[in-house]
């Protein structure tokens, strides 16, 4: 593995244009943590500002273009990156608000254990720890994983009323088998976080015959910091289903205010309070680019991109103490690869102050490298793991201020 | 009154140079629905424009300075202008999901009815009855006004678990007695819906003596569209006090990952996911505006305006059918004025079609005039009054179509 390999693959990746279409001020900072945050697009720096003068000038009367951008920007992510049809997502609040909202919906037709993945994303569990301490439904001994042998064990054991697990896994980006998991689950709810999978692995919703589902539109859609996030649930399930939040925007007829809450027909009565403007505007943006490239495209990129990763950790990290933390098979791992080693933290700190690599640091000893099919390139990748060899073949990241506290 | 007056009040009003901070295209276009969706303040147009750069140059590393926006700008809110104190407010979500999860926190240690005035903002009547729903708690016949003397008497009956009241109303602008109120519901606790007055009608929630409070952002702080919301809980009242909606922003040491949920010691337990960065910026430089100027002069500046409307209407406006829905007395009026008339839809519509002017509509017989006591001008706030007068004079809105449907 050489650069000039990895110069030939940018130069016959499909998607390797893709880069221009997102802000790039300094070429040398080697970003790979974009399944935190995704880059700006530049269409989104454009679609804000044009935005922001709306407001300004059509003031409230803009209202009638901005009503329906919570279906019509669910409509556009259900079809051109979920693999699901419109009116079945919609935009709204944070992923954990959209998963409490729709497990809370479950549980008004299910009693029985909230079963979760013990390495799910933090906010997963910390969601169902308080639906379950309240409705004391919460089990304790979640499982591992997942797989389809997993969740099948599980269901057998009977009393489980929902299963909350994650597509990709957030530390490892471990690939869970959607198709097999769901069939396995019968006719127990599922409800899949698909934060770490959106716009970085195919989820052909439909296809897998999956039912419910929220994710994150900050990371792999380049939405931007705090972004709203979506909500899904199959035509065919909606039906009976109720928020439990009952805002006005989930209200049908939302202008006849001096009746009783009635909510709207479809997916929309997920839908809580004044949803955020600027923040769904800038989730239309990049999901329009995402959709642009293509989900089956994005993947193949994707597996080239982590493959370089493992190849050259395999020849040249390894001797260094770091080892694999996720899949080796490509089918099986999303965007990222974790690099374990026992001194991961300072080796991102490191990374960070005297390198300009931006990788995430995952406790305890991941350094965890993202990597965007969309604007990272095979290059600058090979560039940054040289860094990172270099660097710790020099002891650099002994010398940093691994006291320093964290964030993201 | 003749417009010579009207701009002799703009020349003796202290406020009157804040119109500059706000971008205002077209001065013949008069805006009188601040209270739906406030103008857009410069300095929020700049802020937003470094944000969305900051974003795409500093990526995931400028979550260092966005990640206290939540309470910062809560703090700011808090003592600039509810009347509160630091670490009391949190910002973050839309009024409707805050609602639920304070009532939520609330109904953990108590059961019984859940009351709320008839006349309520739809979105905290459907919050309510979602909740009733579920746990059966709904009081069927909720009280109207509401006066001290109302919830007296509610609460003597017993059997109330919370009330839920708004401190100024959305249709006719009254202001409720946050003091008296409050002292009537003696134990029981209230949340104030503080949407129509945050920015208008000054709260003193400490010298009110109130313990919970919601409210919006972008109506009179003028945060934009669908700009987070705010909750306020008073410190002595926190203390057991737990979020429904467990999120991991809610969680102390955040990114600990692997620990259970232990909520935040302060307000920041009411976080639930992300929070939306480009909205906190925008709330942030809108209260900063309300801020400086102040909440004393803006209720005197609106009472100002809003005395210019009613005086108005008694002389020209009465002889056409209109009849003044909102109270006579400026302490008990916030900054908006309804004016009844049977014809009210197609008036609101000629008057945004054919007179430049942006009224809103209240079903089902009310032409509501809002004023923003930072930008709107006695001046121009006369020529409105004088467009409607000769717009009804002479049947303009019979010539309307008033078929077409409504939003906001």
């Amino acid at each position: 593995m050489t650069r000039a390999d990895a110069l030939a693959l940018d130069a016959a990746d499909p998607l390797a244009h893709f880069r221009e279409r997102f802000a790039i001020a300094d070429p040398e900072l080697i970003y790979l943590d974009g399944n935190s945050l995704g880059r700006l697009p530049l269409a989104t720096r454009d679609r804000l500002a044009t935005l922001v003068e709306e407001w300004g000038t059509r003031l409230v009367t803009a209202w009638e273009d901005w009503i329906d951008l919570p279906t019509q920007v669910g409509d556009l992510i259900a079809e051109g990156v979920l693999g699901a049809a419109g009116g079945e997502v919609v935009v709204c609040d944070s992923t954990t608000v959209n998963l409490y909202k729709l497990v809370r919906a479950l549980l008004a037709h299910r009693r029985g254990a909230l079963v979760t993945d013990a390495g799910n994303f933090p906010t997963d569990r910390y969601v169902l720890e308080g639906l379950g301490r309240e409705l004391r439904q919460f089990d304790a001994a979640p499982i591992e994983g997942p797989s389809a042998d997993d969740v099948a064990r599980v269901v057998a054991a009977g009393d489980v009323a929902v299963l909350v697990l994650s597509h990709v896994a957030y530390r490892s980006g471990a690939v869970a088998d959607l198709h097999g998991i769901q069939a396995a689950a019968g006719d127990v709810p599922i409800v899949w976080d698909l934060s770490h999978s959106v716009g970085s692995v195919p989820t052909d919703l439909h296809a897998n015959e999956i039912r419910y589902a929220v994710g994150c539109t900050y990371k792999h859609l380049n939405a931007g910091p705090g972004a709203p996030a979506f909500l899904y649930v199959r035509r065919d399930a909606q039906p009976g289903l109720r928020s439990p939040i009952q805002g006005w925007f989930g209200q049908a007829e939302q202008f006849d205010m001096e009746r009783p809450y009635d909510p709207v027909p479809g997916i929309g009565r997920f839908l809580t309070g004044t949803p955020p403007i600027l923040g769904l505007a800038a989730v239309q943006e990049g999901a329009k680019l995402t959709a642009e490239a293509g989900m089956e495209a994005i993947a193949r990129t994707s597996a080239s991109l982590t493959g370089l990763i493992v190849d050259y950790a395999d020849a040249a990290l390894s001797p260094l103490g770091f080892t694999l933390g996720s899949p080796r098979d490509p089918a099986r791992r999303g965007a990222q690869v974790a690099l374990r080693h026992p001194e991961a933290w300072p080796i991102c700190r490191a990374l960070i102050e005297r390198a300009r690599v931006i990788p995430d640091f995952r406790g305890p000893d991941i350094v965890r490298l993202g990597v965007a099919p969309l604007s990272t390139t095979h290059a600058e990748l090979f560039d940054a793991l040289e860094r990172l060899r270099d660097l710790v073949e020099r002891g650099e990241h002994e010398r940093v201020d691994a006291t320093r506290s964290r964030v993201t």
